[in-house]
């Protein structure tokens, strides 16, 4: 019965990325804690990146000044 | 002061679905915890299916198996 | 596959009424969306009253001020 | 390592507002709680009116029934 | 920057099980989405058994009438 | 209506910080987006340091090699 919810940056995360996100996640749970994978949930959410600050700036400023 | 958050696959759920949701929850609490609906939340999150991992596999994969 | 996540605060909510919220949440989910039981989660989370605040003002000191 | 989750209805929040919301919450876990800005993650949902419920009703329905 | 949020019952999870969970989660985004650890937040959940509910009962419900 | 949710480490917050918190972060919402305090939730999580983990680690081995 294990949630687990993945918060990430939109930047492009793809189908085959979030098969192996579900995946590993799951065998996480199922490995170290013996839960059932039927009834464990992953749940990811993607932010877009004006919405996701750290260190007083929004990550899309902060790959602006990078780039 | 309830907070309800309900967060379901993004497979068509209506306008008037919504709103039973958000009546049925609020009147939840208030039957049973006698909370005030004028500060009783309910919020709904809707899931790509392909963002919702179930048995190791994301609901989208689950679904197009199913069809 | 819902998952409903009812957050209140700590004020003495019974065992049984947990059941009620459990049991009317699911119901809900199953009655408006057809969701099935098995795989609906309802998670309470009971919030202490000075870990929660409205009006700029903790539950605590509000129920303090009320008394 | 604060983590502040802001969620409000997405009824035109600016960029700049974004990144008030992003800078005020950060400064206030720096002022309050002495913690570091650069493990300070602020995230923004913004959440659809008909998706928010307040009092019975959706935050669209209410913004409806005052235009 | 990842934000993993992982949420199982409090049944016992000893310390060496959620460093593995910490550090499985964090090797998991590392590996998948080369994020980097330093900016990769892991938050354990252990909610009680009579706080959550699946198929209509609580877990502690459940394992009442499984014992 | 906005809700606003502060996860930080369970290392001593104080009543007084957390009021620090609760109204410095409603105020935040009124100052920007001009948001009603009265329905405006604060709620703030603390989180074991054995249950928030960050580079690997779970906060209390790191609090550990640090004393």
């Amino acid at each position: 019965m294990p949630y687990v919810n993945i918060k990430v940056t939109d930047e492009g995360v793809t189908a085959e990325q979030k098969r192996k996100l579900i995946e590993g996640a799951t065998r996480l749970l199922v490995d170290v804690l013996n839960k059932k994978p039927e009834t464990t949930f992953v749940l990811i959410d993607e932010v877009s990146t004006d919405n996701w600050g750290i260190g007083y700036r929004s990550v899309k400023d902060i790959r602006q000044a990078e780039s």
